[in-house]
C-alpha cells in the first residue's frame, strides 16, 4: 500500500438546472471565452442556445471552434491555441464528450508555450500552465470532465497518445444527465465500457489494495452493469443517466488509484487500434478487455479475479476459484458483447490481422506494459492474436 | 434525486512518510503558524518532535495552543482566534483529533471577525473567511480532516452546537495511519460507531438516492466491519488503521449525500447528550443509532432496512422484509455492544433518565427533525427512552 496525494479540485455542478451558473463560473477567470465543440449535436438537442444566452448574461465575449473529431486531432489542438493566444482568450469552455474535453485541456496548454502543442506527447515538454478550463458534458465515459489527461491523435504519424499534468484538470465541470439523453445506444455501451475499463485497470493488479477502494469500485461496476442497458432501452431515463455519468467521473479521477503505481494494460493496447483505424475507443477496450483478462489468469492472479466474480457477478464462491475466474470472464464478456451489441472481434470492426505486430511493437514504445503481468511486444501480440 | 454541487478542494496526503512535505505546505499560506494541539499524546507518540522539525525546516515562526478538550469549548476557540490576531498568524495548524480539528476551524474564522466567535452558533454569524488551516489527523472518527463542518460545546449554557460553512474546510490534510496505532481500543471503538452513524444518517432517508452511492455507503460499512475489530486488536495494524482513516474522511466530506437535503437525526440528539454529561461522541451515538433505526422502522421505511441488512450484513434476502429490517438492527447492535464492547445504555453512561424530557426538547431547538421519520420532542423523548 503506497501512500498518495489525493488532489482534485474540481468543482462539479451535478444535475438538471444548473446552467444558470455557468455564465457566473466563467466570469471568475476573465471575460473572453474560447467556446469549442464537436460535430454540432449540442445544436441539435438546444445545449448550444442555451450556453450562448447564459454567457450573453453575464456579457462574456465568445469565440468559437467547433468541429473537434472523435479520436481528436492534434491539428484542432493547434487551431484551439492559436485562437487562444490570437484572442487573448481568458478561459476555454468546451462542451461535449472526451473527445472535445481533452483536445480543449491541450488547447489550453497549448497557449501558454511557444512550441507546436504535439510536443507535449512526443517529447513530453512541460506542461505547468494551462488556461482555465471549465466543461460541459454531453457524454458518459471518458472521465475527462474530472482528471487532468487527455489523448490525442496524430493521423500524419498514425500516432495516439496521451499525457497528465495537473494543470490540465478542468476548474468546473457541468454533469447534467438530461443531455444525454440524445446519446445513442451503440454510443451509451460504448461508453459503458470505456468506463468498466478505467476501473479494471485498477482493480487488476497485483499491488494491495485499500479494501474500501476495492468495494467503490465493485460498486461502480455494478452500477454500470445495472443501468447501461436501461439507458440503452429508454434513453431518457433520469436515475440511470445520473448513476452513469457520476460514474463516469469517478471511474478515472484518481480517487480509486489509492496510490497503486502500475502502468494501465489495455489503454496503451487500444490506443494502437483507434490510431490506425479510427475506431471508438470504447469499443476497441472491450474488444481487448476480455482477452487480455484471460491472458493474465493464472495462479498467481487469480484471487483478484475470483473477488471480482463473487462480488461483482454475483458468482458461487464456493466453487473452485479457476472456474469462478473463467466464469467471471465469460459473465464480462456476455455483458459486452450480447447486453450492450458490441463487435467482438478486430475482424468485425475490420482491423487487419497484417497490422498486429506493429500494432503491437508500438503499444510497448515506452518498454513492457508493467500491470497485471508484464506484457512485451510478443504478449501482446498475443493478445491481438486472441482477438481476431 | 436532487442537483448538487460536489466540492471539496482538499488536499490529502495518505500515507506513511509524508511529513516531509509539512513545512512546504504550510509556507504556501506564510510564515507565521498557530500549532494547536490535545492534551500531549502527541509528545508521547513523538509526532511533536517530528513536525517541529519540518516547521524548523522550513524556518517557520511557531505559536502554541496546547490542551483542546474533547469535546471543545468555546473558550478554547475563543483564546485561540484572540492568539491569531495578537500574533498575526498566517495558517494554523492542527494536530489531533476531531476535537482539535474542529476547534481550530472556529479559530480561523473568529481571527477575521470582532465578535465573540459563539455567535457563529447562537445567531448564526456570517462565516465569510477564515485562516488557511492545515491538519495533521490523530484518530479516525468525526472526518472534520475533510468536512467543512465543527462543533463546539459551551458548558456555560450546556450547549453543544454544530456549523458548517464553506471557508473552514481544510487546505491540506495529513492522514498517517501510523500515527493511529497509539489509539486505545475504546476510541477505536468510539470512532468506528461515530463513522457509521455519519454514513446511516445520509443511507437511510427515504429521498431518492444515486445507487452508486448507496454501493460506495455500503462498502464504506462493510470496511468499518471488517477492520475495527482488527485495529482493536492489533493496534498497528496498518491496514487496518489505513482503511479506517480513510472511510472516516469519506464517511462525511459530503460526496456520499448526492444532493440529498434531509437533517440528519441522531447527531442533534447525540449532541445533548455529550453536552450535558461530556460522554464521547461516538460513544453517544452508539447507544442512540440502533434505538433510532428501530423507532422509524415501519412499512413505508422498511425497504431500506432491506437493502442495508442484505447488502452489508449478507442476511438472507429470502426472508420476510421485516424480518431481514429487524435482523439487521440486532446485528448492528451487536456490532456495536457486543464485537466493539461500548456501552449500550444511559444508565451504563451515567445519563439520569430526569434529563431526558429537556434533552428531547432542546435536541428539536430548531424545530422538528425532518429525516427518516419526522421527530418532534415526544418521538426524541420516546427514543431517549429506549436507550434508559
Amino acid at each position: 500500500m503506497n501512500p498518495f496525494v489525493y488532489d482534485i479540485p474540481v468543482k462539479v455542478y451535478f444535475g438538471e438546472n444548473q446552467f444558470c451558473f455557468l455564465g457566473k463560473e466563467l466570469a471568475r477567470f476573465g471575460k473572453r471565452v474560447l467556446l469549442t465543440y464537436g460535430g454540432g449535436s449540442i445544436k441539435k438537442i438546444g445545449l448550444y442556445d442555451v450556453i450562448l444566452s447564459e454567457l450573453a448574461k453575464e456579457g462574456l465575449e465568445v469565440y468559437e471552434l467547433p468541429g473537434i473529431e472523435p479520436n481528436p486531432r492534434i491539428e484542432s489542438v493547434r487551431a484551439g491555441a492559436q485562437c487562444c493566444k490570437e484572442h487573448h482568450i481568458d478561459v476555454i469552455l468546451a462542451v461535449g464528450g472526451g473527445s472535445t474535453l481533452d483536445a480543449a485541456k491541450f488547447m489550453a496548454a497549448g497557449a501558454c508555450v511557444d512550441h507546436d502543442p504535439w510536443e507535449f506527447f512526443t517529447r513530453e515538454a512541460p506542461i505547468e500552465k494551462a488556461l482555465p478550463l471549465v466543461t460541459v458534458l454531453t457524454l458518459s465515459a471518458t472521465g475527462s470532465e474530472m482528471d487532468c489527461g487527455g489523448v490525442i491523435s496524430n493521423l500524419a504519424t498514425q500516432d495516439k497518445l496521451g499525457r497528465l499534468a495537473p494543470p490540465l484538470l478542468p476548474k468546473v465541470s457541468f454533469l447534467d444527465p438530461t443531455v444525454t439523453y440524445s446519446v445513442s445506444p451503440y454510443q451509451t455501451a460504448c461508453g459503458a465500457a470505456d468506463m468498466l475499463n478505467h476501473i479494471l485497470e485498477v482493480y487488476f493488479t497485483t499491488e494491495h489494495d485499500l479494501y474500501m477502494l476495492d468495494c467503490f469500485m465493485e460498486g461502480l461496476m455494478k452500477t454500470i452493469l445495472r443501468y447501461t442497458p436501461i439507458a440503452m432501452e429508454h434513453p431518457d431515463n433520469y436515475e440511470a443517466r445520473a448513476n452513469l455519468m457520476w460514474t463516469s467521473s469517478w471511474a478515472i479521477n484518481g480517487f480509486i488509484n489509492g496510490g497503486k503505481q502500475h502502468d494501465w494494460s489495455c489503454h496503451p493496447m487500444e490506443h494502437e487500434l483507434s490510431a490506425r483505424y479510427d475506431i471508438t475507443h470504447g469499443l476497441g477496450l472491450a474488444i481487448i478487455t476480455p482477452r487480455w483478462l484471460h491472458y493474465c489468469l493464472d495462479e498467481s492472479t487469480v484471487a483478484k479475479y475470483v473477488q471480482f466474480g463473487v462480488n461483482v457477478f454475483n458468482i458461487d464462491a464456493s466453487l473452485p476459484p479457476m472456474d469462478i475466474a473463467r466464469e467471471s470472464i465469460r459473465q464480462l464478456s456476455d455483458f459486452l458483447f450480447k447486453t450492450l451489441k458490441l463487435d467482438d472481434t478486430f475482424t468485425k470492426v475490420g482491423i487487419s490481422p497484417d497490422d498486429i505486430p506493429l500494432m503491437a511493437q508500438k503499444a510497448c514504445r515506452w518498454g513492457t506494459i508493467n500491470g497485471l503481468k508484464p506484457l512485451t511486444p510478443k504478449d501482446v501480440e498475443a493478445i491481438f492474436t486472441m482477438c481476431i
